[in-house]
């Protein structure tokens, strides 16, 4: 055995036992290799590390569905404004400034953040994809890269055909060793794609057998503009030119008809929910409940660092267990259960990834978080579920594990120089922020 | 000079001069004697305790001005139930079994956790005030406590009138030493307290000159009920009876009309915003652009651990800070610096300590707190501000002083000893929670 877990609480996030009040984790090559209770017959207790789980919960590493990762670098930065302002005015010049270098070092800010908050994969959407595939590399964490088969131009917003950028990406990273790395296809909206080119992405997506990741019907702007130019919901514009035919994450999904909703359903799209971003930018709020009701897969994401503003899974979880009990006025729908499902194993469905992690089982990759329980703000545990839903705290997890690898260990990173980076992005922030 | 704070980041709270990047902080005989800048002339910087702000910054503590900080012994107990259900049900039989002693411990866990995220005052309402008074006494938080003239006697509902513990209560605890604790009356609702019991404890509080803490408008149901029962809305009640004639703390008002708000205005009402627990027991969304618009004092509470489930006023103003914007889609609304005027300022008005805590100033009660900003989650620092609400969390406040007392340092508690404490409040859930 390479890790044991020992004498620890476990929630599964397999249904189908779902909480082991006291028992042990196996982990060998990478894999989870035993999942007990104490009550059950021992399991070989000898291993290269054994963590002593008193007062701890060991649960499945959560799962970030929508992220910029690189845009840490303008966390903080241009608030309390509408969408379209806060990206074409604000955020779009400040990206014209970066240098692929200066996504590297944003990608590992973040990716130490979702580390240190118990994020052990997350999909991404961002410049230079190569830059944060070797962030997501050296790290150790695990990532579903998504890349764009078009280039706006700075200087003319004339579009530059990236096909070629797009196979070979998929070429370099795909697949990787253990499925750290998977290639899908950024679409960005479909107000930054034209119909042509929704089109020749579907048919990317399809040659290469790669999924989709997309923003869709974030605001009633985006929305009222597609019914204004195509008389059709971006949705309804994705069905029709082939997008919904790869597998799809859909971020935001603030405003959705039935039609839309029937088209989810039926295409196996999976929803990205992101109450921060949503709240944050005064775009709306999903509607999430409706949702799972229809059987939707959805996931959780935090959206990047500059709409949120940080990539705090276990503050997602938390916004997006309480928002619709209030909207709706019933405090029955997202439970804690719901919510811990939708952050971890809808979240590794999103990725393709449904049965490979996402959950504490046997055989499946060891993606796992480690839960100090023994501190004030989570005494008493009359409830554990409840608890990392309601009580629990990014600052709580005191392991990572990925892929069976420890990547932090009592709150100390053992793939990234924090200092290091924090410095490099100082700098950057410094020179790109006016 | 007692405590010096150098070369540290100020959000002073202080409206004439809100933000010093580089600054200095005495602290002398409880009481904040100066606030300067790097820029200014250089103030004496001999002190017993010098703390060095490198990375750091300072701000007012937290002022949660609704909570009933014993319930922490049933946090996560009784999830995603409607209020009636889960206080009528749930909480009321297990409060039924809970002695003076528990009481006390349930307070002292409540309390380690606000320091440990950066509250400095609270505003109670709770069984056995005593009990809560010596808790407040001994971890040296500073506290607004509001005991009730009447007990439900939990065998036949029968009104006990306890008017003399009141006085008692008064006498013995209110304004003393440095104005740690301030008493109030608990009046818990107009569907627990009659007309007559209403009309009453407002002549108490003339009498003894104290203000009130009350529930007001959580709820569709309490709204309807009063209705029925009386044909106006439970603040309309209020003001007949002769509640608002004293300083009054209004939790919730997640359903007021025109005429409440003019009532709120009219009267000088503080509103405690609860977000959180309004989300989580399905209540609604309390209009609160609406009510700063109107100049209304808006503060912050958490409420209780039981419908939180956590003390944590970071979490509730960086809650409080996005709901409004999504639900009224408007990004401008509750801005980060308003946020933190409700969980500051607005928190020392409502408690009648207004211009003598809730402010970095000259003069002022030391009640201030040191957030570490040396983290991945808040790299770079482009606005501090929106850094406090919109990324801190909790558990990056590294130090704690009330009224001139170190209470926290790197985290450790000085004058609370957490573990007890959790044993206790575990032994004592065990107990009462069946």
């Amino acid at each position: 055995m390479d890790i044991l877990l020992k004498n620890i609480g476990i929630i599964t996030g397999d249904m189908d036992n779902p909480h082991i009040e006291e028992g042990f984790v196996g982990i060998k090559d990478g894999i989870i290799d035993f999942v007990s209770s104490v009550n059950d017959s021992m399991p070989e207790l000898k291993a290269r590390k054994i963590i002593d789980g008193k007062n701890r919960l060991v649960m499945p590493g959560l799962i970030n569905t929508h992220t910029h990762c690189g845009m840490t670098i303008m966390r903080n930065f241009a608030n309390d404004l509408p969408l379209h302002t806060w990206l074409f005015d604000n955020i779009f010049p400040v990206e014209a400034r970066l240098k692929g270098e200066d996504i590297y070092w944003g990608t590992m800010l973040g990716i130490a953040e979702m580390i240190k908050t118990g994020t052990t994969m997350f999909s991404d959407m961002y410049l230079d994809m190569d830059e944060v595939a070797k962030a997501v590399e050296s790290s150790g964490i695990r990532a579903n890269l998504s890349i764009s088969p078009i280039k706006l131009n700075s200087g003319d917003n004339k579009i530059i055909d990236e096909t070629d950028k797009v196979c070979e990406f998929y070429k370099n990273w795909n697949n990787n060793a253990d499925r750290r790395i998977t290639v899908s296809l950024e679409v960005h909206s479909t107000y930054l794609f034209s119909r042509e080119w929704l089109e020749k992405s579907a048919y990317i997506a399809k040659k290469l057998g790669i999924g989709i990741q997309i923003h869709i019907q974030e605001t009633k702007r985006e929305l009222a503009e597609s019914i204004e130019k195509y008389g059709i919901t971006p949705l309804d514009l994705c069905l029709q030119t082939g997008i919904l035919d790869a597998p799809v994450i859909a971020a935001h999904c603030v405003y959705l008809n039935d039609n839309d909703m029937d088209i989810l359903k039926a295409k196996n799209v999976s929803v990205a929910h992101n109450p921060t971003s949503n709240l944050k930018l005064g775009s709306g709020i999903a509607p999430i409940p409706g949702l799972i009701e229809r059987g939707i897969n959805v996931s959780i994401g935090t959206d990047g660092a500059a709409s949120n503003n940080n990539l705090n899974m276990f503050e997602e979880m938390h916004i997006a267990a309480l928002l619709h009990k209030g909207y709706y006025n019933d405090p029955g729908v997202v439970s804690a259960r719901e919510a811990i499902t939708m952050a971890t194993s809808n979240g590794a469905e999103a990725n393709g990834l449904n049965g490979i992690t996402g959950a504490v089982k046997k055989g499946m990759k060891a993606d796992l978080i480690i839960i100090d329980m023994n501190k004030p703000h989570l005494c008493p545990v009359n409830d554990p579920v409840s608890a990392l839903v309601y009580s629990v705290q990014g600052s709580d997890v005191e392991t990572t594990i990925i892929n069976g690898r420890i990547v932090m260990e009592n709150r100390v990173l053992s793939t990234i120089d924090e200092e290091l980076v924090m410095g490099r992005v100082r700098e950057i922030a410094k020179r790109v922020i006016k």
